[in-house]
């Protein structure tokens, strides 16, 4: 069994959900399909699921909802018209809307409730497309067996969901399952973070122990850096889990990581797949790879990094110094990504949007009266380049290589974490010269060399 | 003033004596002279220290201590009659030995006492021979004022010791001060770490605020590298305090470098001469130097670390996560060298000596269990290198050559630690490589570039 996920663009349109419609029937073996809310037709439209938002928090505030309904509900009766379905179907969403903001007294629910109406119903409208085809299709709730915990801890299935689902599927109809939501054990409606649709379809994939989860987007593949800043960059093909996850880290945001987790428990593949160009191959996502005879398959960066310089004659030599130095950090709710260290210094980079002025002098105080430090501040402005690949794990003149390609363009290496990973090679430099390194990288390991 | 401190080689015989009296009176700033207990004339040779901790064990387990005294004796005999001395101060150094071999019963004083007796016996022996020569001279006890913290933690000086010994070395005599120990408020004997007389020296410079403190050994200089591995390096005529501890982490033992503290603080610099050969300049240790055109001064090498690695996949969102990490590392009572990172692990470079199989197992085990992690494991037998140099602040291309040099020996680059210390870069290899690695770091910053 194969479970595909079409995301927002997949779904924006008639047009579109024709083309989902198509890939479905081509393959039997596709027998659960997760949607997403309709997404942005073209690149100025809005998505569906902003304008609920913008519905949910206009009702919060007692403003006027009417228009902003209708602008929803028009969105799916566009794509209901295209697709030359019953009005039935309309008001079946128009009324679920009504009923979800009827529910505005309960504050805590009602965003999440407003949000997943995006995904729930456009499920229900592409199960009814689908039968209208010739396409035995049923829609299903995440009410019969998705899973959630309860508040304030971020969204995750629980492991019950996995035994609930387990038999999804298996009937003659296809599955048609709302991305985004599922319910806690008490019944409330919780939504994942952003981009939960991979999660959903992740976790369906393992719950049936799919061969395959498809994840249709709008791109043929990965690309092996970011299309924007580097010309043409090549495609990959295949690409471990881990290789996944470490590029996520630095700015590559195809696909959520965290819903990798539930396939890569089972080793399930994943492939990347353009709804608009299905016989591309797309991009694989796998347990364990084939070398490609490149020791790196992508490289990432990304800024707003900032680091915390500690210094101590002799610091050395004290146990426990990193320890208090973290726990400080910590007590500031701050996570931070690398400590560096010299021979009595210590850096600590950390994402600076969780910095603020007064939490940074807190720290400094802090470290300079209960570690006795000499010197300790603050820097700003600095970018991770993210090298990333199975193959850099016996390629030994790498280091070397990807800092030579780097010193070419005259940035400085503010630092360079080696020696943990054995797929991936961390550099900070200065945010200004992180598109300039992000191409002098792809030409040093992409490009191949001409005499 | 000038405060010189003469180590073991320097006053191990009656002719090295003579050499250190010709120095002192060649400067008449040289009013304060710490001396080492006499150390080895020749490279067999036993130093004065040894025989006094041999004869100590000896005494404790009730053994025969009368040759071992009289071996111990006869060192100070011999270097007395060389020098022409009346037979009175032999005399006076055994009735010493013999009255603290009866303090036996106080064990916890006793090695303290016996050891520190090599030292003092000494100086009490230079100060008789200077002013046999017209060399006025009177030996001061660390008595009059140089006082130490209480067991257990490591001896140290306390800040009374610097008001205390302000004047000395101000009346018309010069000061023969025994190095390596001092007294408690209730007044028992401690001696320093081994090497103790370095920072005898250095106390006594920071309490007359010398204008510079004189380091006496049986080396021209520091070198740039370890002669026994790189052939012929140059020396270095000055470093910074900052370099010299750097590079003291891994190797360079030519300075005990918790003896740099008193005049770091006074910015009190340092010059390190060769008793043998004092007309050459030596190596002058300083708060601030001028660049001499070559970004790093030297490159030191250590082998004998271990790494425990870490994996946990999205490890990188955990609050926490790391300084649990430590915390475990701590409780074992291990300080650690380097955390180095990516982006779902993280590993903790150790000095292997601090390791037992069953520490080990303890905290994978812990690990495991506490932190939920994937993998984790240990690995040993690697090298550190640490390439120190103030130039390197502003040399953008070095971590390239130096990752491009150890490549070319065909080593792997275990670990990078480049981001914190603006003065040092430290490379982790597999110890088999350190020195090839040694050799090709000095010919890549130190050979000029011949075409």
């Amino acid at each position: 069994m194969i479970v595909c996920k079409f995301g927002g663009t997949s779904v924006a349109s008639a047009g579109q959900i024709q083309k989902v419609a198509n890939i479905v029937k081509e393959n039997p073996k596709r027998k659960i399909v997760v949607v997403s809310a309709p997404g942005k037709r073209f690149s100025d439209d809005i998505k569906v699921t902003d304008l609920l938002i913008d519905l949910a928090e206009t009702a919060l505030q007692n403003g006027a909802v009417e228009e902003k309904l209708q602008n929803v509900v028009n969105r799916y009766k566009d794509i209901a018209e295209g697709l030359g379905l019953d009005r039935k179907i309309v008001e079946v969403i128009e009324n679920d809307l009504r009923e979800r903001l009827a529910l505005k007294a309960e504050k805590e629910l009602f965003m999440d409730t407003l949000k997943a109406s995006g995904e729930d119903n456009n499920a229900k409208l592409v199960a009814e497309y689908f039968n209208s085809i010739g396409l035995k299709a049923k829609y299903v709730s995440p009410k019969e067996g998705l899973v959630v915990n309860d508040p304030p801890e971020r969204t995750f299935a629980l492991p019950e969901t996995y035994e609930n689902l387990k038999d999804l599927g298996k009937g003659e109809e296809i599955v048609v399952f709302p991305g985004f939501f599922g319910y806690t054990r008490s019944g409330r409606l919780r939504t994942f973070d952003r981009g939960g649709s991979d999660i959903t379809g992740s976790i369906l994939a393992a719950a049936v122990k799919a061969e395959l989860y498809e994840n249709f987007t709008d791109v043929d593949c990965v690309f092996s850096a970011n299309p924007k800043v580097v010309n043409d960059p090549i495609g990959i093909e295949e690409i471990t889990y881990r290789e996944m996850r470490e590029l996520s880290y630095a700015g590559f945001s195809v696909f959520h990581d965290e819903a990798l987790i539930p396939v890569f428990k089972l080793g399930i593949p994943v492939n990347i797949k353009n709804t608009n160009n299905p016989s591309a191959p797309g991009t694989r996502i796998v347990p364990t790879r084939k070398p490609n005879g490149r020791p790196v398959i992508g490289i990432a960066a990304d800024h707003g990094f900032s680091t915390l310089y500690v210094s101590k004659y002799l610091m050395n030599r004290e146990i426990g110094f990193g320890r208090k130095l973290l726990q400080i950090i910590e007590e500031e709710n701050i996570s931070y990504e690398h400590t560096p260290s010299g021979v009595d210094d210590i850096s600590v980079i950390i994402r600076s949007n969780q910095l603020t002025p007064e939490k940074e002098e807190r720290i400094v105080k802090r470290v300079k009266k209960e570690l006795h430090a000499d010197d300790v501040y603050f820097r700003h402005g600095f970018s991770m380049i993210v090298i990333v690949g199975e193959g850099m794990r016996r390629n030994k003149g790498l280091a070397a290589r990807a800092a030579s390609a780097i010193s070419r363009t005259g940035a400085n290496i503010e630092m360079i974490n080696q020696g943990s990973s054995e797929v991936s090679l961390v550099f900070g430099v200065l945010q200004e010269y992180e598109e300039q390194c992000l191409r002098a990288l792809y030409e040093e390991f992409f490009t191949p060399v001409t005499i």
